[in-house]
């Protein structure tokens, strides 16, 4: 399965240390950022993604001061999570550098964040700056790209694991897990990974026109609270997400639920019992 | 915008009378039914479509015994419908017999209901047909093609009107009314049209991943019941449609919302409003 949008002018198109970032021009999307070939983000949908990833987890914490971002060197999640009051810090920690600044550099509307005073970047290996880190964020957000090389540790037990020892005791974090229908392995390994590090665990969903089948899956793992419910205003300036639809997110359509095993609730209290 | 399937083989490619008809086999989601080179449905995906465009209305209402689908010659409507045990008769009206005959001939799975005793077929004009019949049915469930040639009049106020004739006092309509990132005039304006036919309308989504986007728009009107609202059993096999998610599928993201000018309930006052 394709996606043909039509280009009217290439950018920038290089192979870093680390991946091939191509930036085009479109005739209808915009702008578009691809990495290793997969559209990261276009500049009319982009919005979809950023804002689904980002605000369920932080409307559902009551006051999140410290947030970390994994991958996302767009500056997008970024740019959701500085408009929460709240916020003392955030930290984007990118492998790539280069990503950074391709965004700085064409996607001024992405990465406008990026030079806000709460925020802080670093540039290493996410798997790396999480170990150093222990009991120090509320919210921690992996934009990661597709499950292949360097992001492919990103997707497995042992991260969540290492996650949520950086979290502190009340905690939350939320990936992206890929397209049930182009990705289904991936959308229930990964939404199993994650589920087996922390007690409360939620898989919801949301659409992003230009990523392979429209349908879109994050989940989120929970240290304390309901990451249904929400807890901290909602930002105004959003054109998505809503607190209404924050909570049908996790409504999941039958197939998808089938998927991951059934309702997450469920499995959640079958872990609590297999605990006692 | 366009989506790109790989091809593997070629098994109808001709012009009707109407329009043009291609059924290819793809090699990720099965066989593909195209007219005037639109994408109607795929054998991995149409479910996504049909359930949404079909339970809806049908779980709204308390006891759909008489049902009308215009447009819908695959047969994927007429298949969801039959599902419903009150349901008596339910009429297709599909103006190019030679749909029909193709997915009987490449669609088994779709077009499996369209010989169950309780259907009867009539290949005609469907403004006609609605025009001819007055208080007749319980649930009308338009699938049409795009709003081009002889579809664009399914699209209209007066098409809505007529339609609401031909509905009993305890009726429903529901249409696809296409992508709010490929075509948001489309869905404004015909839910505006829907809306002004019949006392209580609103907008509702899903997703249908073979969809321009994705992200697909449903409209539905009512003469007395609240369609958020379910009261007749769900079908049991379904791979969709859930009774949570009935409800989940009125929530819409931000900028749908806006599209039509708020939420519909908010208009369907306002309404009221003007007309005392």
């Amino acid at each position: 399965m394709r996606l043909g949008l039509r280009i009217k002018e290439i950018l920038v198109d290089k192979q870093t240390q680390y991946q091939h970032i191509l930036v085009v021009k479109t005739a209808e999307y915009g702008r578009l950022l691809a990495l290793d070939g997969a559209i990261q983000l276009t500049e009319k949908d982009e919005f979809t993604y950023h804002e689904m990833i980002t605000h369920v987890a932080m409307c559902a914490h009551p006051a999140p001061k410290r947030v970390l971002v994994v991958g996302g060197g767009d500056g997008g999640v970024v740019r959701e999570v500085i408009k929460h009051d709240s916020v003392e810090r955030v930290t984007l920690v990118d492998i790539d550098e280069a990503v950074i600044e391709t965004s700085r550099a064409y996607f001024p509307s992405v990465s406008c964040a990026l030079d806000h005073p709460k925020v802080e970047i670093a540039t290493m290996d996410a798997l790396v700056y999480v170990k150093e880190h222990v009991d120090e964020f509320n919210v921690i957000v992996v934009d990661s790209t597709d499950p292949v090389d360097f992001a492919a540790g990103l997707y497995e037990r042992s991260f969540f694991v290492t996650a949520a020892s950086a979290l502190k005791g009340d905690g939350m974090i939320v990936a992206q897990t890929e397209s049930p229908f182009a990705e289904p392995e991936i959308v229930s390994s990964t939404f199993s990974a994650l589920s087996e590090a922390f007690p409360i665990s939620f898989l919801y969903w949301g659409v992003v026109p230009t990523y392979p089948t429209g349908l879109w899956t994050y989940a989120i793992g929970s240290k304390l609270y309901d990451p249904r419910e929400t807890r901290s205003p909602a930002p105004l300036d959003v054109r998505y997400y809503t607190k209404e639809l924050h909570r049908s997110a996790f409504i999941l359509p039958k197939f998808l639920k089938d998927l991951i095993g059934g309702d997450a609730q469920v499995q959640t209290k079958q872990k609590a019992c297999r605990a006692t």
